[in-house]
C-alpha cells in the first residue's frame, strides 16, 4: 500500500512530460481539481485534475463516476487519500495505466474551466493583520485596529452567485458616491480595487447546531484556490455601516480554476504569524500544538497588471506586489474553520471561505491598491508612465500563488485574472 | 379568458369547505406555494398550494411536470399568472376538476412543510427605521441613525445554509462573549433575541452584469414569507465591527413554509411609509410613480411567546408585539431589488431578501427583545409572573402575518415558529 507522503517525493516523475519541469505548478506531486469543458463547447462539465499542461478527465479515466465536484468534496479524509494515491500512481511513469489514461487526456489550451464547484455560502475572513491596520488607517485613522481583532478571526458574510473564474471580465459597478458633497450620486466606481486572498474550500460539511473542534478542522478542509476580491472603495466607505461592505464587494469575484489539495500542501504547512509580544493567545476552543506548529500555508503570492495601453502596445503585465501567505495571516485556516462553526452554523461541501486581504508587512507587499497608493493619495507610476491610483477600464489583474522550497517539488496555485471592462460596455 | 384581478373576487369560493371561513389564511384568493412530503416520511419534496386547511399537490393536479419549486419561481410574469389562474379555476366552487383534484389533497396536518426552495443567496436588509433608530441607540448613543440611512437601503450576506422552516429547534448559541472584563470568554449567549421580519423571495433573476431597473423590479419578486432573523446581541456587539454581524445571526433562521404570491398581495398594496419632513426623496434610480403609489405591503403582523414553564402548565402564548409592515418600513421591496442590482449583482431564482426588523413607532410594536427590554434594562413581565430580558431555553416564539381590509379576502402568512434549546441538549 502506497504511504501518503510518498505522492510528495520530489522525484517522482510523470509519464506526462510537461509536468516534469521544475518550473511547472501542476507536477504528479500537486494534482488539483478543477471542472472544465471543451473549449467553446456547451458540454456538461467534468471533473478534471490538472497534470503539466494537460486535464486528466476522471470519469474518462474510471476514477469516479459521476461529474459532481461537491459529491467529491463530500468524501472522507480516507477516501481523499485514496483518490490522491490512485491518481498519482496512475500518472507516475512507468505505470500500466498510462495507455489506456493517455486517452482520458486533453490539452489545458483546449478547455474551458467554470468556477471549480458549486459554492454554496460564501464567507470572506480578514485575516491579514497588515491590511487590517493599514486600511483601519484609512477608515479610522484614530482607531484602526478594532479591539476584537486579536481575539476574533473577524469575518462576514459575500455573494455566491457573483462569483467568476478566472477569465472573468465585469462591468465597472455602480453606485452610490458620497464625496463631499450634501448628497450621494449615483455613478460608475471611481475607486476600483483589487484584494489579494486564499479561498479556502470546505469539504465535509457539519450538521447544524453541531461544532468542528480545532483538532479535527482540516479534516473539514478541502483545498486552496486564489482569490481575487474585487471591491470599489467609495462605494464601501459610504455603505458600509454599520452592516459591513454589500455592494461594493458583490458585483464580481474571481477564483482561481484549480483546487490545491491539503494533501497536495502538505509539505508547506508553518507556524503561523508570530504574535507580537503583548498580544493575547488565542481563546482556547481557537488553538492547539498541531495549529502553533503547522497551521498556517507557505504559499508565495504575487500580483499582475496589464494596462489596456501595455496589452495594445503588445507590452507584458507588470508585478506590483510579492509577498507570502504565512507572513500576512493571524489566523489559520483551521482557525477560521472552528471559529465559524462554533456556534453551530453549518459548513457544506464546496463552500468558500476568503482569506480576507493577504499584505505583508512592508509596503511593496500590498494585497490592493488601497493600500499600495495610501487610499489613492500617491498613485503608483508604471514603466510606460502611466498612473494608477485605481484599476482602470480595461486593467487585466493577475494574482499568481506558488509553493517552494529545498527538497519539495513545487507546488503551484496556477493563477486567478479578472479585466475591467468599462461601465456602458456589453459583457 | 379569465382576467387576473378575477382570482382575488371576495366572491370566489371554494369547493375545499375550510376555505371558506372568513378567518382562514389560506382562501381561494390566497394561494401559496410550499413545499411538503407526507408526515414522517422520507419522500421526495414535492410543490403543494396550501388551500383551507388541505394541501394541493400540484403534480398530481397535472399541473406542473415536475417538483422543483426554483424552477417554478423561474416563470416569467406570464406564466405565473396563468398558472394561478388555473389553480384558481380549478379549486372553485363548480370546477369540474373537483373529483380529480380531490385525490389530489392532503390535509396539512398529515404533511411535513420544508424550507419552500432552495435558497442560493440570502440578503439581510434593515429597512426598519423605527428599528434602526432604537438599536442604534443602544450600539451608538451618539449616532443613532448612520448618515446613509436615509440614501442607501442598508443591506448585508446572511447565510443561507442555516435557514430552516417554522418548527426549528436550535440549541442556544456558543459565542465570544465580551463583557466589562479585558479578556472575551467562550460561552453560550446571554443576549438571545428574535428579529421580526418579512422575507422576498426572487422569482427571475437577471444576469450578472445587468441591474433591474425600479420600473421592472417586481417582476423579479415571486412572494413574501415571515422570517425570524434570529440573533445573539452580546456576539453581535463584540464582532460586528467593522464588517457587521457574522456568528450572532448565522447559527439560524427561521421562514414560514408557504410563499403568499405578489399576485396574492395585490389587493394590500400601499403608499410606503411618509419620509418625515426634511428627509431626502430616494436618488432617481429608487425612485418612481408607481413606487410612490403603491410600493409598500400593508401586512399586519404578531410575535407571540411561549415559555417552557407556559407550555407545562397548558397555557397558550402570549402575544408580545402587533405593528404592520407599511409603517415600519423606510424602502419598498422594488426599491431593495432595484438596489441589491444596481451595480450588476445577479439574483437568482429563490434568493431571499431580508427586510430588516418591521417595528412599528410605538414602543410595544417593536420587532425585538432588544427594543422591548431597552436592551434588557426592563425586562418585560409575562402574565404567569415569569420575567424576561432575552429569551430563555425551551421559549418557542412564533410570528404570525396577515393582509384584510374592506371588500377583499382576508390574505394570510401563516405562521412561523422557532424553540430554543438549552446549549447542551441534543437537537
Amino acid at each position: 500500500m502506497t504511504d501518503i507522503n510518498e505522492t510528495h517525493d520530489p522525484k517522482l516523475r510523470s509519464w506526462v512530460e510537461s509536468a516534469n519541469s521544475e518550473h511547472a505548478d501542476f507536477p504528479i506531486q500537486n494534482l488539483p481539481f478543477g471542472r472544465f469543458r471543451r473549449a467553446n463547447s456547451d458540454d456538461p462539465l467534468r471533473i478534471g485534475v490538472a497534470i503539466g499542461d494537460q486535464v486528466l478527465d476522471l470519469k474518462a479515466a474510471g476514477l469516479v463516476d459521476h461529474a459532481d465536484m461537491n459529491l467529491l468534496m463530500a468524501a472522507t479524509p480516507a477516501e481523499r487519500h485514496a483518490l490522491r494515491k490512485a491518481i498519482s500512481a496512475g500518472l507516475a511513469e512507468g505505470s500500466g495505466k498510462q495507455v489506456v489514461w493517455a486517452r482520458a487526456l486533453t490539452a489545458q489550451s483546449a478547455v474551458t474551466m467554470a468556477v471549480p464547484c458549486q459554492i454554496g455560502d460564501y464567507t470572506d475572513f480578514y485575516v491579514g493583520i497588515h491590511h487590517a491596520t493599514t486600511v483601519g488607517k484609512l477608515f479610522r485613522p484614530d482607531n484602526p485596529l478594532m479591539p476584537n481583532y486579536k481575539w476574533v478571526p473577524i469575518g462576514y458574510h459575500g455573494r455566491a452567485s457573483s462569483i467568476g473564474v478566472s477569465g472573468q471580465r465585469f462591468r465597472r459597478p455602480m453606485g452610490q458616491l458620497k464625496g463631499e458633497a450634501a448628497a450621494p450620486v449615483l455613478g460608475p466606481t471611481q475607486r476600483l480595487d483589487y484584494e489579494l486572498e486564499l479561498g479556502f474550500f470546505a469539504g465535509t460539511g457539519n450538521a447544524l447546531g453541531e461544532s468542528i473542534p480545532i483538532g479535527q478542522a482540516e479534516q473539514h478542509l478541502f483545498g486552496v484556490c486564489l482569490f481575487n476580491d474585487w471591491s470599489a472603495r467609495d462605494i464601501q466607505a459610504w455603505e458600509y455601516q454599520p452592516l459591513g461592505p454589500f455592494l461594493a464587494k458583490n458585483f464580481a469575484s474571481t477564483v482561481s480554476p484549480w483546487i490545491v489539495t491539503m494533501e497536495a500542501l502538505a509539505p508547506f504547512r508553518a507556524a503561523p504569524f508570530e504574535r507580537p509580544a503583548g498580544d493575547p493567545q488565542p481563546l482556547p476552543y481557537l488553538d492547539s500544538a498541531a495549529n502553533r506548529e503547522s497551521g498556517a500555508l507557505d504559499i508565495n503570492l504575487e500580483v499582475w497588471l496589464q494596462t489596456a495601453k501595455m496589452r495594445a502596445a503588445g507590452e507584458g503585465a507588470v508585478r506590483l506586489t510579492r509577498g507570502n501567505a504565512r507572513q500576512a495571516a493571524y489566523w489559520t485556516p483551521a482557525q477560521l474553520i472552528t471559529h465559524h462553526t462554533v456556534n453551530g452554523c453549518n459548513l457544506q461541501p464546496g463552500d468558500l471561505l476568503g482569506s480576507g486581504t493577504l499584505s505583508g508587512p512592508e509596503s511593496d507587499q500590498a494585497g490592493s491598491l488601497l493600500e499600495l497608493t495610501l487610499g489613492g493619495k500617491q498613485p503608483i507610476t508604471l514603466p510606460n508612465g502611466e498612473r494608477h491610483a485605481f484599476l482602470q477600464d480595461g486593467d487585466t489583474l493577475t494574482m499568481r500563488g506558488w509553493c517552494e522550497r529545498a527538497g519539495a517539488a513545487r507546488i503551484g496555485l496556477g493563477e486567478v485574472s479578472g479585466t475591467v471592462l468599462p461601465n456602458a460596455s456589453p459583457l
